[in-house]
């Protein structure tokens, strides 16, 4: 039988002759959904041991079992780079999320403000928004996505070396503000709810030396379109675009 | 009373004591749904005037009269750019427009590819989100969006001098492969179906004068994530964004 293109994130540990029993949801995603019987190949990855050949050893209606065969790619990392967003509307939140994946940033982090309305994010679904991006993307790794944190707190404790990209809608000229080429070390992008950061927040952020402040355009981009933007920027400017 | 923030395209000449004749859905939104009175500002714009402010002067159940005011805004064309794609699933495909209206392409023209299943595309609704996304996003423009055409007959008939940009998944380095400065002169960016352009497409792309190939990092991206961010890497390197 030739081998699918089905590739799964299963949360066990990958190597040659190793077994992955699937759960209920994969279990009928493979046999059910997708009509694999025995001896069918899928690709699989855990985030951390590349990305494996695996063939269906059994098939049940609620369980299964996969054998390991051998590795057809390796960990291939995102750079040190996060992805701090104010949550907005339900499919909007998804979306970015979904993109943050594909983009490759390393970990999602969803931020209160204090003009976001936070109130029905679901991080359980986010995290499974990545693992779907990440088995349709190609992607070897899926990012980590945190609970919902309050900005002030996350910015209380902020990494010294850690810069910030703070895209401010009434600056210009991102790709002035990046640093060019060097040792690029580790990185957060920020992006602001739809109602824009308090002036309080906005005083906060400018103060703190990390921070490098840069517009996205002469438009005003809507949150969601602002994160994939300067995901792109970052990743082709300081990133593994480049 | 305190001008609103409301937003609204109107297809009528626009200047200084012009007045502007709501049709029904004009009128519902402002009157009932925004709850407008006579006297309440909004602003206005054509695309072509720039952007004005306007009072109610009549309020009706279906239909109403803004008088024109003062010009709030200049027309600010976007950049000599067109964004040609194959259309995906609805929701992708009415968000490649509404990205396409914010990052500012001036034309977005939908293709049938070899492997574009394009048979429900609604270019009315298409066109109303990209109204609805200039309202939002405070651009004074709206871009022309065309009828699906077959992407071989848009080939044939190519103009010399519009370059395209091609994002071809399979190189690497979209920063090494934009003409850096200069007179920038009119643009394409083609954006291929989820299946991939077919073989005699990709030939007949890699032969013409005006293609350049660019890829767009490890990851592959869907399609709705390579336009935005193929948008944002012109706009950035060639664009209104520098």
């Amino acid at each position: 039988m030739a081998d699918t293109k089905i590739r799964l994130f299963v949360d066990q540990p990958l190597g040659a002759g190793q077994v992955i029993a699937l759960n209920e949801g994969q279990a009928n995603y493979l046999f059910a959904v997708m009509r694999l019987g025995v001896g069918a190949a899928i690709r699989v990855f855990n985030g951390r041991d590349g990305e494996w050949r695996a063939e269906v050893a059994e098939a049940g209606k609620r369980k299964g079992l996969l054998m390991c065969d051998v590795q057809t790619a390796p960990l291939q990392m995102p750079p040190d780079l996060w992805l701090l967003f104010a949550p907005i509307k339900k499919a909007r939140t998804d979306f970015i999320v979904e993109k943050a994946t594909e983009l490759g940033a390393a970990r999602v982090i969803p931020v209160q403000t204090r003009f976001t309305n936070a109130d029905r994010i679901r991080i359980d679904k986010l995290r499974a928004h990545a693992v779907e991006a990440a088995e349709q993307c190609g992607g070897t790794y899926v990012p980590q996505v945190d609970e919902v944190v309050p900005l002030e707190k996350l910015l209380a404790n902020w990494p010294a070396e850690r810069r910030i990209l703070w895209c401010n809608e009434h600056l210009a000229g991102v790709a002035e503000a990046l640093p060019d080429g060097g040792e690029v070390g580790p990185w957060a992008i920020l992006i602001g709810p739809e109602g824009g950061f308090s002036e309080a927040e906005q005083a906060r952020l400018a103060a703190m030396p990390q921070v490098v402040q840069a517009s996205l355009g002469p438009r005003i981009l809507r949150a969601d379109t602002a994160a994939v933007a300067a995901l792109t920027l970052w990743q082709a400017q300081l990133g593994d675009w480049r």
